[in-house]
């Protein structure tokens, strides 16, 4: 088992990257392709000299660099030689079993796109991310799609179910995952018109939808994943991010205001810390780009070493699992519904 | 003064629309016209006899109620004598100078609509919902629609920042409101190619505009008004509450537990209480429902009496304004606008 990782790209890459793929080794038995600039790559690396088992990481030398500012196609198709690219490639040509980047997010999906083709039957790819329920430790839904597509068919969102329905299962283990669609009531009537076309499909297929699920809900949704177009998800996935972060700033600035005492600090704290680890989304691993022929993870752009770590680790257990195969074999599923 | 309210309206209705009523008295000049079941609603008042100067409250029965369930169109066609279409209707012809409901929101929305009509050049109206930001102590952004358009054009967007800039500017004394647009980057060239139309329209205008607030901004956002679709604005609202809710109960739980003296308890359970009343929505009074030709307002559905009380004093300080003669005349420079 191979990951190939793109050392470039990401806030605090390449150190909190390289970092991350060195703790990393220690949990999983996968080897790590680090690709990026040889000579600011092997520098990092030899911080941790004699502190990981150098045979299990690789670098490859990749000369340049898409950065976030760039343009996602003109990039992908100018930049071959940016670490981002090659990364991709070493998926396509089977060098690595999958792929992860912090980096550009559009041009990793269209990188994704154009070098490992389309499933058959899907028309668009979904980035699926993962996000805690809040107050019920150690769940979380996952949430289809997340930005790669900012307008959705029905259609779409019926295939984004079936995708995240087989990732949420092979990655997590879940049995039967509840599917519900993200909209403005809980009736079948409410929405847009191609919501209520999405409802009326996933009611009719042979998936676990448990319906409509509005914005109030969503933080303690019953839901396995969750299906809405890429700009409803990316708006749910920040602004949950942002709400909670905010609140509990707020919380923690007025509970430790004139608290005197340093052990009645430390230990709300302390506390405090726990549950911030309870709300934190990276322990849910890095975001796959379902419906490519291969195995691409997204990262979060600011993603701590120990973000890049769970990331790694995760990609390297769903690797273990043949989430491609079993997307090509439910598209004959989803055929069938919709041609209905 | 006049405010017509809908005594039927709401999941706390009628007793904690009418308990809000009474308290509002103390707070501003205006008098109320409760419309509902006379017998319900004089069995309610009589709870504060002595209490109010019963001089400024005026029952008018209404035979029916529109519930929840009811279909809004159907229902505002054949429920005329509703609490809810009567209470519009007062305002219509001049008995009252606004009216407001925390009943069936589409009924609201259908019967202003229906019963009001439109203000020239006004193709859709919009809910305007006013909710504060995070950890800015009794700073608070004004949301447009939250709910009346799931689906919108670019001129509506540009319609409904002329319309929020103008209600913030009116009720809340800010001078040239900062308009922001919710979008999924930053950049001009992000969303879907609506918003790309709208931000253009935006930035061509004669409005404070600021560009567009991604989703993890928008609790922390630097605009006084920002502008979505009804679908968008929705989610946001919701999701905001609900998060905002979740992650308070979880920080309150995991603090208070083991906490063994009671004293500290206390001041623990103070100090919060302190935080949930800055994220009070309710504070802001109730979401007026701009573009139809008279006074709107939409009060939550599970207001409580200090709600409705805050709503109505809110409503009466508004209806000092012109409010719709400025949408009136805002028409003009946006004609204006939309034509280049």
């Amino acid at each position: 088992m191979k990951i190939a990782v793109d050392a470039m790209g990401g806030d605090n890459a390449p150190g909190a990257i390289i970092e991350g793929c060195v703790s990393a080794l220690s949990e999983m038995d996968a080897e790590i392709l680090l690709v990026g600039k040889e000579p600011v790559v092997r520098a990092e690396l030899e911080k941790y000299k004699g502190m990981y088992d150098e045979d299990r990481i690789q670098i490859v030398h990749a000369e340049e660099v898409i950065e976030n500012e760039d343009s996602p196609v003109k990039a992908v198709r100018t930049k071959k030689d940016s670490s981002l690219v090659m990364a991709v490639d070493m998926v396509k040509d089977g060098t690595a079993n999958a792929m992860m980047s912090a980096g550009n997010t559009g041009a990793l999906m269209t990188a994704a796109l154009l070098r490992l083709g389309r499933i058959k039957g899907i028309e668009r790819p979904a980035i699926v991310s993962a996000f805690p329920k809040l107050g019920k430790k150690g769940e979380f839904v996952l949430l289809a799609d997340t930005g790669a597509n900012a307008e959705c068919t029905a259609k779409n969102l019926l295939s984004f179910a079936y995708m995240g329905s087989i990732y949420r299962h092979h990655a997590f283990g879940t049995e039967d995952p509840k599917i519900g669609l993200i909209n403005i009531g809980e009736e079948e009537t409410k929405g847009t018109p191609m919501l209520k076309e999405a409802y009326q499909m996933l009611k009719a297929s042979d998936l676990n939808f448990i319906g409509n699920v509005e914005g109030r809900e969503i933080p303690r949704t019953e839901a396995d994943v969750l299906v809405c177009d890429g700009f409803t998800g990316n708006i749910v996935l920040k602004l949950t991010e942002g709400t909670a972060w905010n609140v509990f700033k707020a919380v923690k600035e007025k509970i430790t205001e004139g608290v005197k005492a340093k052990m009645g600090a430390l230990l709300l704290k302390k506390k405090l810390y726990s549950l911030k680890e309870e709300f934190d989304y990276s322990s849910y691993g890095g975001a796959p780009i379902l419906g490519v022929k291969g195995m691409v993870f997204k990262m979060h752009g600011s993603s701590s070493a120990v973000a890049v770590q769970n990331a790694i680790v995760k990609a390297a257990t769903v690797c273990k699992r043949d989430v491609i195969g079993e997307i090509e074999s439910s598209m004959e599923r989803y055929r069938e519904n919709v041609s209905e």
